[in-house]
């Protein structure tokens, strides 16, 4: 370790899930790895809890490779203490419970983070729900509220309601005035849904949903992971100078979209990943989530669903149960 | 006529060229019509020059209604003298030359405008040739300019650099520090967009546009009035933070996009008509466009190419001129 970080005496070596090769949740692999050094603008956290999210599925499977200088190991959020603080990275101080979001190396007993991407555990959650946090806050607000700028009285539509990003979309929707449109695939999870909070909730593997959502004065902005045929299905609902937002595709990367209805409603078309935006976007976006979410979630105003919480050493069980689509709010990783 | 306008003393009858019934060139006709009152916030307008464009091609087809409350004769712009002001008009007054954005009744010798909606003659133009600026200059500015924020160091992509859209957003991108690419669709007209001041022009019909332009460096705006196939080659050869907005769609109304591209690089997409646009922007653009683009043009850095004048009688021969796709430049009818 270098001179330039103030830290805790932390033994040298961890434990951490590794991917072995490229594939199914058998090649997830418990495994001794170096603890890993803070860089001057970032902070080590012995990590408590970590989320467990779709992209690392995609990187289990050899699609998603981490970006350059970030960890191989997945893992895009934690929560825990810091033990060492680099020498530029703020404010922070060791003893100090954050959670952040990460580049990679989340599914490890100690995880580096940019001191920008940390926020503080807010008061009265646990590690465990505080792991949950930081992918689905970063996602929602980034999307949502900073870039299609979704405003008190409009009205939100999201698929996959249960889902974490569902979940936490309708929670700060709901939070910030607007209406909140949902969509599930079993109507058990359209039942739970609807007890998130979400004003309207269809089964879209059943329903006409986007003459019923039109018929409900259509959506003001839609926050999509589906793609594929959805994206015209979402235009089609999308009010004049409605925003339209792609975070994932799980139905197809390819879309045909309908131009006269952009043309004619002037709907705006963005998307973006959350691994893609450098130190300072997600130090913006860590500003603004601290000072508009966080007060929300200590009243609470907006919780975290979590679905399950599996050790580090069952992180393949945790992948199946993610994969499966059985889970309703965040699986979460014990790494304490 | 109320006591709301100030007016100079007009027949009550003018030629105008209306459509018969929807179908081809041939039913324009030269008809009699009253000269059109002035609503309390209009001015009326003795035309000189009225500009032909696209859609009038698609109101004569009967694809193109005209919005509630417009003329139903074709013509979008027009230029000439104006001979009443009604009583909220503005600071407008009789007498004076202005070419205006109208939401339809151009092919006439009197038109009415919005007031918001009417710029100037620029000094040393003729107003045949201001007749050609509303369309393109409203369209650009509000798409490229307004819409997309085209920044100086940027690079603009449009196809069909010949048509009076393309030489506009050629010449506006040029004078504001950005640089142009263009296609067209013969190398006579690749040579004549390279004459207009286009850094680089491409053959669309047998180039690989799409690689070629990633070689020079990509595109930041793509002004489409294309849509079909060329739209996600024109997300292809975006940049990262690139904006894509739809004004027409002469390949094809459905265009079938890849969503990753549109995450990984961040991209944008967006589109307008001008005509769905109310009075209060079109107020709006019609003073940025006076404040930033009009002393371009008084200065000689922005022209207006103008293609050929037809007299009013002619009207069919312009439209058979606009649908051969052979015109470089603004078709202007003779009004006077």
């Amino acid at each position: 370790m270098t001179d330039d970080i103030e830290m805790s005496l932390q033994p040298a070596v961890m434990k951490a899930a590794a991917i072995e090769k490229p594939g199914g949740p058998e090649v997830l692999k418990l495994v001794d790895r170096p603890v890993p050094e803070p860089a001057a603008d970032e902070v080590l956290i012995k990590v408590t809890g970590a989320g467990i999210n779709r992209p690392d599925v995609l990187q289990r499977m050899g699609f998603y490779p981490p970006p350059p200088g970030a960890s191989d190991l997945p893992g895009l959020e934690v929560a825990g203490e810091i033990v060492a603080v680099g020498k530029n990275a703020g404010d922070w101080r060791v003893g100090e419970q954050v959670c952040a979001l990460i580049p990679g190396g989340g599914y490890a007993q100690y995880a580096c983070a940019h001191f920008g991407a940390c926020l503080p555990v807010p008061e009265g959650l646990t590690l465990f729900e505080a792991a949950g946090l930081p992918e689905t806050m970063f996602t929602v607000w980034a999307n949502v509220f900073d870039d299609a700028a979704l405003k008190s009285g409009e009205t939100l539509l999201v698929h996959g309601g249960t889902s974490g990003i569902g979940t936490t979309a309708i929670g700060l929707a709901k939070a910030f005035g607007a209406r909140a449109i949902a969509t599930a695939g079993t109507y058990e999870k359209c039942t739970a849904t609807r007890q998130l909070g979400a004003d309207a909730v269809f089964n879209y593997t059943e329903d006409n949903w986007e003459n019923e959502i039109i018929a409900l004065g259509g959506a003001d902005v839609v926050l999509d992971m589906t793609g594929g045929d959805f994206v015209n299905r979402n235009l089609e609902c999308l009010n004049p100078g409605g925003r339209h937002v792609s975070i994932a595709f799980l139905r197809g990367a390819t879309a045909e979209i309908n131009i006269l209805n952009i043309m004619r409603k002037r709907l705006k078309l963005s998307g973006s990943t959350l691994r893609g935006r450098d130190a300072a976007e997600k130090t913006h976006l860590a500003n603004a989530i601290r000072t508009h979410v966080w007060p929300l979630i200590v009243a609470g105003k907006v919780g975290v669903a979590i679905d399950q919480i599996y050790p580090l050493a069952d992180v393949a069980k945790a992948h199946i149960r993610m994969e499966s689509g059985a889970h309703i709010g965040k699986i979460i990783l014990d790494a304490s």
